[in-house]
């Protein structure tokens, strides 16, 4: 075990008699009533304001992220709101845990991927070889490439498509969004076929373009998904399907000696 | 057991091949670009769309509850973090489910007797007799009356008193903002000294003034909690603090036979 | 906030260099190797080694709690560990969250309404009378009686059955397995049927009678079931079931605008 | 996404009007009364029953991981419990969250290199030189060796010496055991200095010698420290100390622009 002998401090926050100071501001005299959610979203992750843009990118993200109806996510809090329902902190919470490597994951491994050709291309790479190599890569192996393909969406992700044009509206496509649509170009050309580059991949292009640092991605996911597993702890009150759901998970996966 | 026999189903969304739909709207053609955030969290709990008015009053309200501190919460995420650093999703879920009854729960109560002191008066009781006896009741069983006192803001919570004014500006201060600073006076009057009305209190009345269920109150609370967890989790990244948390807590409660 | 002047202590264990200590025994010279994981769990939850009957009563209750098919937590699981296949912890206390006030909250409130019995007869009420009073309570307000009726387990739950004859052959059945008893004939009475004693109320009085705090008792559920969910885990490893219970989901929750 | 066209069954359990049944076994008949905690752990992850020994190294194993005083997962129970205190299994099932890489993982990582190494000596290599090439890779990399050094425990972890000798007594310290203390030789050798197994590498062993396999490791560890966290739930309703730990951690990381 390593010993950190660095103080710790937070630049966090902290409460005082007469005022509450976040990052350096004065919550109540500079932040309440001038500042909406995303702003402080992206206030407090990446420790500076947001652009006028940069905010209109990030929200653009969140929305796309909330809601895609009975995910994992949601079956889950549904079952908890149906086992817990005096908490509905329990049951959002739990949703939310299940933002992991196989639903979320796509989106922070499409980022790190995305600022990685950056990087070669900066040292003085050809573009057009270290795309051809990535995919190449990936093919050979195997492996499906991070922001790439959907079960549902076909031919095209309909959200990647308008956030790429809200992106170009906006002025801010030149970066990570030709990126990842020169990549999605290399890719259609090795397999000979369409392969939609999908929500993921379009999201971790829109927030590289508004800085947002990759080791926030999965965190934002999990904001604007709370946001949604609210909306399904209160129609699971309202018009429950917890006791439905569990009979046919019941019925779909029998015992068997 | 209840047999329930009505086939369950959701209004709150659904993925097509071509379309993403979310409570009746097109989510790609309706709702990114347009929408922000807080629209869409109270479109998902409320089922309509927030007026400009109601969106600046939750706005304040999920940026007054966003950050304070070292929170329980704080503390359970950095832990975490240093514990598990591969998941930020489990970080900042373990730090929300501690968003219960103690530190959070005093929001939706206060909301729940605010709705219940309008109730009595609409079926004609006295208010000024309807206020004498709940906090009568309240000082005789020595229960803390919930959205009042605060351990570190005094005389006042700064962030209450923000929040009022900023319902003024918005000209919708006149019914439970009116009514918890009825409730307020009494309890001056009776305890012989100002309480204040705290955060929680004032959140309280502008959340029904925004017209936001009591349901939604604590799930409200969990969203913007777990923004100012995903800054929790970063700085603990970059500033680690849980090893020096840990030790602090084994020095804090010693062993003894 | 109240102020808690009392110096916290832990009585539960420490490490040192050289040993570690555990309520006041040395883990190692005295534990290990001559402990099971049954009489440690009740010495950690009751600050005494059990008795021979009392480890036995335990083990009885634990076992059978253990395992029951596809329960809501046993789901939970399952989702989880399809999304964040490399964190069993993450699978398992998902799971684990789902113990609540529905499936586990019973044998707790039986426990309590049984204590509740014994203590009026000790302050010299009818036992008969007492009874009485309790079901046709709860028969007028239409609440379900804790720890009894079952849902799949018909006239009778066998699990109960074995318990109670268990309990008789340790001999201690005597005190709250009777009083159970009891209550379940005057349920029968009432009611004009038979109703069956479930394994919550078993449970409850099993517990009891070795002599384990009510507080203890939801705990002993988590750390059994637990156990159980790890089995789930492995299996959805080996033989995934995930993703058809996600689409059983889909297909029985349709989107209705 | 892939399609899985087979049919998901579970053989792990299911109940009937008059039966449950658990991985072929009749709950009521074949398991209550008869079985113990452990070897019903044992049952469900192997699905098999355990032999007397194989029984006697996971009941050691279980209660040697049990209790280690405020380790994270105990400081964030405590933390829940003072938060939400209805709800034990959310105390209970949030330090289970943090039963991670950090914590446990070395157990899982040093059982897979025993496991390795077993394989490369079954493949004709010399043990020697494979214990010589694994201790230099670690040391070239600056890794930590899993299941090796200890910041509290020097020279020596007394649990992993009490292990050893428990396995040595049953007769079955021949293959893995030896395995680690061969590596450990090594270690010594290489460093120059005496570097400890911990009981990590110790659990490591004993639990491959009782033939348990490497993805149920880090779940036993779970059920282990449930059984501990549920006495620092009950410690901690009697005698608080989350308020204590929660003001430490604010004064230990104080706020700083």
């Amino acid at each position: 075990m390593d010993t950190n002998n660095k103080q710790p401090y937070t630049r966090t926050g902290a409460s005082f008699t007469k005022e509450v100071k976040v990052r350096g501001r004065d919550l109540v005299n500079e932040l309440i009533g001038t500042t909406r959610f995303t702003q402080m979203l992206y206030f407090l992750t990446c420790d500076r304001m947001p652009t006028q843009v940069q905010c209109d990118l990030l929200d653009a993200c969140l929305v796309t992220l909330m809601e895609h109806g009975l995910t994992p996510s949601a079956v889950i809090t549904r079952l908890m709101a149906m086992s817990v329902p005096e908490e509905p902190q329990v049951a959002i919470s739990s949703g939310l845990l299940a933002i992991g490597s196989v639903y979320a994951g796509t989106t922070e491994q499409c980022a790190a991927l995305l600022l990685d050709i950056e990087q070669r291309i900066e040292n003085g790479e050809d573009l057009h070889a270290v795309l051809c190599e990535i995919v190449s890569a990936y093919r050979r192996d195997k492996r499906a490439l991070p922001g790439f393909g959907h079960g549902t969406h076909k031919p095209d992700d309909p959200r990647a498509l308008k956030l790429f044009e809200l992106a170009s509206q906006l002025g801010c496509a030149d970066r990570y969004v030709r990126l990842v649509q020169g990549l999605g170009d290399e890719v259609d050309r090795q397999y000979g076929r369409h392969v939609t580059i999908n929500a993921t991949g379009a999201i971790a292009a829109l927030l590289l373009e508004s800085d947002v640092p990759v080791a926030a991605i999965r965190g934002f996911s999990v904001v604007s998904r709370a946001a949604g597993l609210v909306g399904h702890y209160l129609e699971e009150l309202e018009n429950p399907s917890g006791k439905a759901i569990w009979a046919a998970a019941k019925q779909t996966v029998p015992y068997r000696e």
